[in-house]
């Protein structure tokens, strides 16, 4: 098997479930079947709403750089990020390493391409700063599908805060299945929840919906790559 | 703060457990109040049982050593390690880096010693391989402690394996608290969970037992490490 470094901490808790979900993902009868990782969970990567919303505080892209160096130092094979938001700073990462990150926006495209059709909108459940960075437009333009984002941005960031405080609770839950609704109502009967603090909620979206979580995009690709034998796999999902 | 090194994966699922008590652990009103951690989440370091019980398999030392040598590549200030029986490899993972160990094992005798005081006996729900290496029998005798093991060692090896397959269940948590039962008519009022897959049971221990888990003494540790700023932290609790 390939051991796959996680860039985790962003947050913590969405590292943890991250984990959980690699662990439930593989039938195992031994510890020696489960997949091999090395996380850095760092709770201290600066930011990332603060960077892209507020435009103050580090930058976390050369932290993230960092961070991917030292998992390859300690034996990464290939990168993943359980965040969506940090996916902005792909780049920096990509420029630092060799192996490939496995990339959860450019694999969450394609799925919602997959059970979109070649025509539609697509709603993202994500962080205000994800719809200010136009994290999944264009991708999602070159696979003819349009982004549609809920309006109400302070009840979302609003979500975020809350639930790295305090943990999920029905509060939270409420107002985003009030958004999933809206995006519904707007056209979006396909939806990703594409925020790893939304990822610990479970059955947030509305009814009638055809919701997938990016986390699971993301876990059935660190799956493929580790179990994969031949370099082949890797290449297909990067 | 300062960042600690998890030697993981044995198994995968109580390394997790750590995890989520470290988060638990913290008061937090954003993600940089955690704790940073490197975590190598390996599943693949050679079965602990097998060596010391069937005298079969590979040698886990050097591979624990060569895990610590990477954390510590890795940006680890000090090491800590999920699992009991594992202990038994702590010199050669001393022997291999700089950075103190925060040893479960010497710390849960520390523990249990307050809790017995001068005179009694601790009884240990462990795997038979600690029985079998006397893990916990010379640092209790140093302070006037003995150890008392469950009887039935294929029942508690068969709930090791069975938490490992399929989980915590009901069948595991009776097997243990019979075991922990049969201690305290032997005359152990206090009893420490020392495997890291019996933590994954709660109240599996019997009415009328002073019990603690091991894995909690060591959350206490790193965490006082992580957050303690003077080097002094980390002479006291090694």
């Amino acid at each position: 098997m390939r051991r796959v470094g996680i860039l985790g901490g962003m947050g913590p808790q969405a590292t943890l479930l991250l984990m959980q979900k690699l662990l439930d993902a593989v039938p195992a009868v031994d510890d020696a079947d489960h997949i091999p990782l090395i996380v850095d969970q760092n709770p201290q990567v600066p930011s990332r709403m603060r960077h892209l919303i507020e435009g103050s505080g580090d930058d976390p892209g050369p932290v993230l750089a960092r961070m991917a160096e030292r998992l390859v130092v300690a034996g990464a094979e290939a990168l993943a990020m359980p965040c969506n938001t940090a996916h902005h700073y792909a780049p920096a990462i990509r420029a630092a390493v060799k192996v490939p990150l496995l990339d959860m926006v450019d694999l969450s495209v394609r799925r919602a391409a997959e059970l979109a059709g070649l025509d539609g909108r697509v709603g993202i459940l994500a962080s205000p700063a994800v719809r200010k960075i136009g994290l999944f437009d264009a991708p999602l333009a070159r696979c003819g599908l349009q982004a549609l984002y809920p309006d109400d941005e302070a009840k979302m960031l609003a979500a975020i805060r809350r639930i790295k405080a305090v943990g999920p609770d029905p509060e939270t839950a409420v107002a985003l299945r009030t958004a999933s609704d809206a995006l519904l109502q707007r056209g979006a009967s396909v939806q990703m929840i594409a925020c790893t603090e939304y990822s610990l909620l479970s059955d947030a979206t509305a009814v009638g919906v055809t919701a997938f979580d990016t986390l699971d995009v993301l876990v059935a690709a660190i799956t493929g790559f580790a179990l994969e034998d031949s370099q082949r796999g890797a290449t297909n999902v990067v």
